[in-house]
């Protein structure tokens, strides 16, 4: 008999939930029984949202949702195997061809959600003779695949071009023949940081044959000309080996992709890469949906603008409040509170008062550096903008969760934004990787 | 530098492929431009389809269909965010609720792929002091759950209590104090075996914490009353610890779950199932499409009569022309083939003469025993099902694939059925993870 059973082992966990639901700040799966893209409804109450990644608001225009139902009717609902199989849409080609033309590469290979490209991509192409540097806020989908590849896991300091090159000289030096491939997000999706790129890819002239993995998650139809990505934005395209992104943010569905200048390399992909092969392809609703917000995004560029117009409008708007937030470089503005238990509290209270938000905790953010993980949509009207606001400012003296109390509570003593461990690649993961 | 360049790593496979691909028989990704259900066009080619999954073929449904645009006028096209955030729908807890009962569980947790379901749940389950007795032809999914996980993975032949008992016994003697889990599909997706679940159950006579795991793809919807699943029609529900499975098969659309009775373990597998946690929750048209199935299943038992009354057909019509088949106990009927080559000229034959079915070669199946998976859907009319036969009759003669010509090739030599190794659990892969 095992020294525990399974339900002996997740109990604790399982009570531990039901003490915080019991205290009435559990603030996670809310259900959500309607949605109107900037407001939802939850338990029969209608609520301002500022936590949804579909940052352009393209998951309720009637054109997608059109293209959406059309394609429901040509393909079905299901894609009935996997791509490899029977599975394979014309659509999903045109797709990739249209994704490798908008980032700027020559194919793209598609998979079924952003979570599968990277755990499969990085999977397949790896080996355990082989080094990632990674950053260490990159997502869990990304340690997930090199976890799956047994190559070695380098991690640097979040966003820190010098702590990559040091550890790229130390581990170039003592793995002088296997691969190095260094993964960054464009966007942090927790701190709404923006990718220090130009750093990581100047490496490049002291390791001509380092490869850059760019996982532009929160990056696609947001940064650069048209929404092209980060890459674009710093005019980095040539720079970045892999160009990686998903479809359940600005492109209103779910999904993602993995685009590159190497065919070789992305028809290897595309026959190895697990969760492809074994996976049932993108429903044709699915795909057509981001085909359609790939038009809209190219024809008007005005709702990019009105996206960081608002973010402007609400990073000058925190301020005001006293608020301590990140740099409006990216649409994510997480309010930084610090303590879990006052994360939550503030939480619930915004909930009460009409606004959908969530707060961030360990592991997703380091310990005891908990936000309120805030993104707004360029959809959302000045008026629920307005009433956002006048919650805040309400609701942050309240809780004292203004930076001034953060000050006094000694919360900056030693932050940096968020530095080590991020919500993937924490020290805890790494030691179970034994590298 | 690297000894090799990851595009001279990959290069010799994409080599190996365009030679295929000039050959004339690749027969993989191929782009279907428009479905109706049993045909499909590719290439402005109209092909009746025997290679879906799409048992019941509810994917061109028109209340399907229905549900699913109503659905996407009602939540939009995306989820904007992973459940754990802000993606979390009353309709996926509708879902997991009625999924439950369906499969004759306390609760169900949903993903977003069926592939995700298995990774997520085995993997955040499991740990490296706990082993798993795995079936050698159990899906990659459950593979990739079982590495990431790091308990030790046993594979037993496929099939076969006996070898799983044994199995088991040195297991439990080598390893006293850890987690015993024991993974098996209800119907394999390769062969179309109907797994022998009494004997697999019975272990826990001998071992009382032996526990159960049942990957139900390609059972729901097609196996038991109702097509309430493998442990339905076993009436082994009780015996079955975690129910498994998939929407893109007979519940035409994407997506998965995992069901149990054991309400502490599902909680903690909701927080801590990665691919869960840090993907974008399953789109409201699909899980629309998913309930709408399970309403037309529920009240139309017809439909699975019809699909198991087709499959005799096809069955005794294959035993007439000479070839060689598996038992009619699931929809997919395999043609063993034996010769790679052989299978990819057939399948490249059948596809001239408009019928869509595609061969399967190691590593899905072993080594020079490639087949010609086909499946057949509730939907198929007599007139469709006449000119596949007629086709096949003509065709297998011409390659030279009935019974009597693999004879003579000395196929049955050493052949029994598809033992080791399988489509996930290969040798090679077991001796990748190292135990």
């Amino acid at each position: 008999m095992p020294k525990k059973t399974l339900t002996e082992r997740c109990q604790p966990f399982t009570r531990y939930i039901e003490g915080i639901k019991a205290q009435g700040f559990y603030p996670y799966f809310r259900p959500i029984s309607r949605s109107w893209g900037t407001e939802v409804e939850v338990a029969g109450k209608r609520l301002i949202m500022i936590g949804s990644n579909d940052y352009l608001g393209l998951s309720h225009d009637p054109r997608v949702l059109e293209a959406a139902s059309q394609a429901l009717r040509r393909w079905g609902s299901g894609p009935g195997g996997s791509r490899f199989l029977s599975g394979n849409l014309s659509l999903h080609e045109e797709l990739e061809e249209r994704l490798a033309a908008f980032v700027g590469k020559k194919r793209a290979v598609l998979h079924v959600t952003g979570f599968s490209t990277n755990l499969g991509a990085i999977a397949c192409l790896l080996t355990a003779q082989d080094t990632i540097l990674c950053d260490r806020e990159n997502h869990a989908s990304i340690l997930e695949g090199c976890q799956a590849s047994k190559a070695r896991l380098i991690p640097f300091a979040h966003n820190d071009p010098k702590a990559a090159a040091e550890k790229l000289h130390q581990a170039r030096e003592k793995y002088p023949n296997g691969i190095m491939l260094l993964i960054t997000e464009g966007v942090f999706s927790m701190s709404g940081d923006l990718s220090l790129l130009p750093g990581l890819v100047a490496l490049k002239r002291t390791f001509p044959d380092l490869l850059v993995y760019l996982d532009d998650a929160h990056g696609i139809g947001v940064m650069g000309y048209q929404g092209r990505g980060t890459a674009t934005h710093f005019g980095l395209t040539d720079q970045v080996d892999f160009i990686m992104g998903t479809f359940s943010k600005a492109l209103a569905s779910i999904g993602g992709f993995i685009a590159s200048d190497d065919i070789d390399v992305l028809e290897y992909l595309r026959h190895h890469s697990k969760p492809l092969i074994f996976s049932a392809g993108l429903p044709a609703s699915c795909t057509a949906t981001v085909m359609t917000c790939l038009d809209i995004i190219e024809h008007e560029p005005e709702r990019v603008n009105r996206l960081w117009e608002i973010t402007r409008k609400v990073h000058a708007g925190y301020q005001e409040i006293g608020l301590r937030t990140g740099e409006p470089v990216s649409p994510v503005l997480p309010i930084h509170i610090g303590s879990e238990i006052k994360a939550g509290l503030f939480a619930a209270d915004l909930f009460k008062n009409g606004v959908f938000a969530l707060p961030a905790v360990f592991p997703a953010v380091p310990r005891n550096k908990a936000v309120i993980r805030t993104a707004y949509m360029s959809t959302h009207q000045e008026s629920q903008i307005d009433y956002v606001l006048e919650v805040m400012s309400k609701l942050a003296t309240k809780h004292g969760v203004l930076a001034s109390d953060l000050e006094e509570r000694g919360y900056f003593a030693n932050a940096s934004g968020f530095s080590s461990p991020g919500p993937g690649v924490s020290d805890q993961a790494i030691s179970q990787i034994g590298k």
